[in-house]
């Protein structure tokens, strides 16, 4: 039936999509293969290769780390982004570009429809798909994990592994993993098989990104953060000679700092998009940094009440990241109330790094509304210490009134 | 014209609250000095005896610290209570209590006056009125650093001294301290001086209840933390021999713990009610581990929905709470539904204190929400993939309409 | 394959509930009928008749009307709730209360199937659902318009008809009704056929339940609400002689009397769940009269701050009931704590109902926070001018230093 | 002292403002009368002569009506703006433009003084006040209701009177009015003298802008509003031969035809910014039109969750309009966002008008996300209704787990 129909399939090389590949041929599907180098380990030529060898028509490879780190992350460290007050979003983040990079293969391949291995449980799915229909409508979608004819053959890993000797698919040299990870530029987050008891503690051979705290240096660095709107467009360590102004480089530089002194672990629970909890952890080194730095240099700069308005919408721009509407009418506004709020996040944040910790020294900005003679306990500054009396005379009236309702309402 | 009126007074035995003593008398009130003892290291038979000396009518000595750990430190664990994302509200949370406590004395000693030696550009003044006159409505309240004719006649810390040398008041051994400290239970948190340059690195010898974090011992501890209805039951260390189950017991070992691992120290600007940004420098060891152990705890046991909107309610617990607002009709209702909130949160995290950092090793609970089976990459659970295509191709609906309406502009 | 086993469905006795007991009953099921009785307009008796006839094996009815207005009904008073402003969920209060009758009929006949007629566009599938598993995990919902092999079988109206007749099930006497409909003791709904028109205006002929407030009587009624803990528990029209005071005596006479008047007629575009807009014409004559009611009384005993933070749980309660999650942790939560934020709100509101306007002639409460003598414009009462200088002052703190940046900035 | 000094006075040419502007040139000051016409009833040039009459440099009077529509209610507009619930801020939106019109003679003139004759208890005052210190940090404001020196000489009408005679000051025909109002283009309020008793009806003869609904015509208008980025861009009534284009051609219209027919009455009780709870009776016509209508056109065009986030930015600018802070960093990016969210805000909304009340008859929109083929009963569209099952399954999900934990919590 679908003779002919040609899909772009998400892949990675490794033993599922590899799987997935060959079986789309099967059901006669003309494959073309799609990898984006979003900052993981990974040998891409062997990619190619291998997707070749499967039968793949094609074979698409994009870097994309640039686009993930200037306009995926970056709007993430001008929102203080977080999904329930700790994860930092570090795969969310990533799938909408993918799927917008996907998109784009398809409509310039002529593909009617996307195909991915994420699995039917977790939220990857829902990332990818919403960001493919809200880019293209009239897309389809197959995701082999949630279709019976494809889940119900392969129910266990064995039929797997079956399979894959038959058509030649390598497997994996440890053939049960003791948990899946997923990484790119901003984290590798680490979740299930023994991780899925919530009182297992992580083994110490799994953080790839970030020395173990208990080993990391014993001498801090120093390292400054210069903000511009919001985001950085500096970072010097100048002890070491560094000094860095490209995006890209800075949150390269970041992640491997962050990464030597055992910065941005955590092991948490979280709520997925479809309503279980699941237990993951993660390691985000550049990502930990900068949400420190940012808030600093946010509270340092921004006015006390937009910013309680604005930390609204950060909270709500986690959700919505976490839940795959990056590309929605909601997010796109999200974002652009939000950069808003960022024209005076400007000026410089000095941190010091050590075993795990970020440590905040001090912040200097041209636009602070930091005045530091009107809060000098000893000048006294424009301020008149008897207004203070008139606003709390006037703030206590209703908690008076209410005072005098309560004896009322205890006689 | 106040001859004969009573006063009480918040007197911590200061210079400044000496002073304020001695000049009310001198205004002709009867002045009743009162401490709590809210967990400052303090010599309360000094302070006594410096009061009665300088001609309190009597000194009023409480030993609050129980109350302050379950009435109001507890809550605001419940509360994950930060004010800005950061401040853990160690003075905010005292303030109240202290209030509370200083009406009580008044009405047990006839007095119509309190009294505090609080500054007119700070929070504190606002939380002690506030409280005040919210139990008390028909109070009236005397801050001389307030009144024109106490701040100008003692502009700077010259008049001070002199007065004090006049009359008999000790002066401080340090002429010109570098900073300001508050002290209790919960914190001890640094402002003005020195650290009224946001810039400048607060200094070493600054701290007092944590460890340099580079200095901090080289081996771990482990410690287990028990919840029920959300606040801590239980401490456990096992290695240590150390079971804990009262409440102050809990709190004041946590302290211990994490002041030994140079837990809970925050360098940041704040913005206070008043409206100036200040900076300061706090250290929460206690209070940062029970933060980190009970968001997990609560997000392990709380369904996602009911978290989401309990969130809300803790951010605006913290904002009541930092501007003084314990005592009001919406701070009572945010703690009650906030503890309503807690009636599951129960079960124990496991956490690893190191060199600054807290560090969760794994939970378990009773009551939790979490799925093991359900959640599983290898088990299929209760649970039918396909379904999830379904969710997600509902939740496309809007976005691809959205979609569809951009193409018309567009065009 | 389903031979003997039991499903309650949820009968009306119309065309649609009809052909699906038929056609349960050709697929192998016994078919137990199920009524609720929520203050329709209906002929419970020939409903009874027909569920019979066509095979069911019993019918039950239940009057849930007492329920409907004390446990559904006065929640949402209380709440003043409303889904998108506009909408006073009629439909959607009525859902879960049928949807727990349901379940427990099922329960009480060892039913292990429910299913019910809704189509698989609108809300009320997934509001039924919901509570269905939320009281009821394992239970299995049959909801034949969403199953292909029943909704492809009855494409049209005329295949619908075909099965009609030939299985004695009595037809519509006008076969193409121009829109449908949804009554109950809270409100009309009308929907769909020519309403699909969003600029369609609703035919005179279509409201039942309220007067054309052109044709409404010339003299208007003033009645009084009382309220205690936010719930009416009278109502007065002392020119009629009327004094009411049981809850379903009091929503039925405010029905009565608001649809003679003709108010709460609302025509709007609502969005759905599933994620449309739809248009809707619905009719609430005695929920909007305790909408505006409720609000008056609310504003006037509760204290500002405390009904800030109880409108925000308003909201999520609206949009949790329209959405189908009553029967959820957070709806449980959301309405404990509206109930906790109505204990002082009570007292007399005293409105005049005329041509579809509600207005209010005044109020007056025991428990009121207002203060005649504080507001006065004539008597100073306890209040100093000076203060409000203070207030102001200090609220102006931040502009001035924002105005002052900005300049900087200019510069 | 002063002598010298310029002072810029808010001057209405009542008793109140006559009488502070006779004070102020006793106090020393040289007085520049200012006039703000923004659409009130007045005769500007009696006013005119009575300031220079008794003894004012200058009068200044502005016509700002096209700047109060166009810049200050059509954003009021664009967020349905209302304080409480339901009162429209016709006053509160009125200040801030008064307040920037001041503040630019001021500068203009070589003023360093502001003068207004608002009252200590009531809203305006921290409304002007703010605005100016906003826009002029370093002006100083005179308010004599607030000044020991003013309010305690005239503590009462009867010292007014006897002042007013003294310097030819004309006393109002009635000495004692029974409700002070203020007017606008938007409304007029009315409150103090016997509206404090908040059980006391409103007179009937209050009312100044619209007719008592018992007395409207018994013939409905329909009109059609076409709105374009969220505001008002053309009304017609096309039985009338009305068509109108420009702003303040727009409103004036609807507040006619509002009024006409009784729209826009509202007796309320709310809550100052200083605390105390007050009551007002308002009659905003137009305004009351236009909120109806908006809101309307807002749902059919705007995306769901937008407009979630869209309405909680709507009731932090009613709040902030309501308080005085139009010109502060919160309210500019308020307005910012909810002018973004307009974009496609745009179509025509038919209404009937009739005796108090506004009915929608219909609207419709080249950039609405209604889609009559999706939503309808009888036709699929794009749309399987299959998905919904699992779209009902997945929120399901989390339910059945609590229900789950329930039952074991149970046993």
């Amino acid at each position: 039936m679908s003779e002919g129909k040609k899909v772009v399939l998400a892949y990675s090389g490794g033993l599922d999509t590899s799987t997935i590949l060959v079986w789309l041929i099967e059901q006669g599907y003309q494959v073309i293969a799609y990898l984006a180098n979003i900052g993981q380990e990974e040998d891409f030529d062997a990619v190619r290769t291998k997707a070749l060898k499967f039968g793949a028509l094609k074979m698409v490879i994009l870097d994309l780390r640039k686009e993930f780190v200037e306009e995926f992350i970056w709007p993430a460290v001008q929102a203080n982004a977080t999904y329930e007050d700790r994860y930092l979003l570090g795969t969310s983040l990533a799938r909408p570009l993918i799927a917008r990079a996907m998109v784009k293969v398809a409509v310039d391949e002529g593909a009617h429809y996307v195909a991915h291995g994420a699995t039917g449980k977790g939220n990857d799915q829902i990332r990818f798909e919403l960001g493919a229909y809200a880019l293209h409508p009239t897309i389809e979608v197959i995701s082999p994990w949630r279709l019976p004819e494809f889940y119900q053959r392969f129910k266990g890993r064995t039929d797997l592994f079956k399979y894959a000797e038959e058509h030649g698919i390598p497997l994996p040299v440890t053939l049960s993993s003791p948990w899946s990870m997923d990484a790119n530029l901003m984290h590798i987050s680490y979740e299930s098989g023994v991780l899925e008891d919530p009182n297992h503690q992580a083994p110490a051979g799994l953080f790839q990104m970030t020395a173990d705290p208990e080993k990391a240096p014993d001498n801090s660095d120093v390292i400054e953060i210069e903000f511009k709107k919001g985001v950085p467009i500096k970072v010097t360590n100048q002890e070491q000679g560094v000094e860095l102004t490209e995006a890209l480089d800075i949150f390269v530089y970041l992640n491997k700092v962050g990464g030597k002194h055992g910065i941005g672990r955590v092991d948490l629970v979280e709520n997925r998009f479809i309503g279980m909890k699941s237990r993951g952890i993660y390691e985000t080194p550049g990502g930990t940094i900068l949400l420190t730095a940012h808030t600093d240099i946010e509270v340092f700069t921004m006015d006390r009440e937009l910013r309680k308005i604005k930390r609204t919408l950060d909270i709500q721009f986690g959700d919505q990241v976490y839940k795959g509407f990056w590309f929605s009418p909601e997010c796109e506004f999200t974002r652009f109330c939000i950069a808003k709020s960022q024209e005076n996040v400007e000026g410089v944040v000095t941190l010091k790094l050590f075993k795990g910790g970020v440590y905040i020294l001090g912040r200097k900005s041209p636009l602070s509304l930091y005045n530091k003679e009107l809060v000098s306990m000893n000048v006294q500054g424009d301020y008149e210490p008897v207004d203070a009396g008139g606003f709390i005379k006037i703030n206590a009236l209703r908690l008076r009134e209410y005072a005098r309702l309560r004896k009322k309402i205890e006689k």
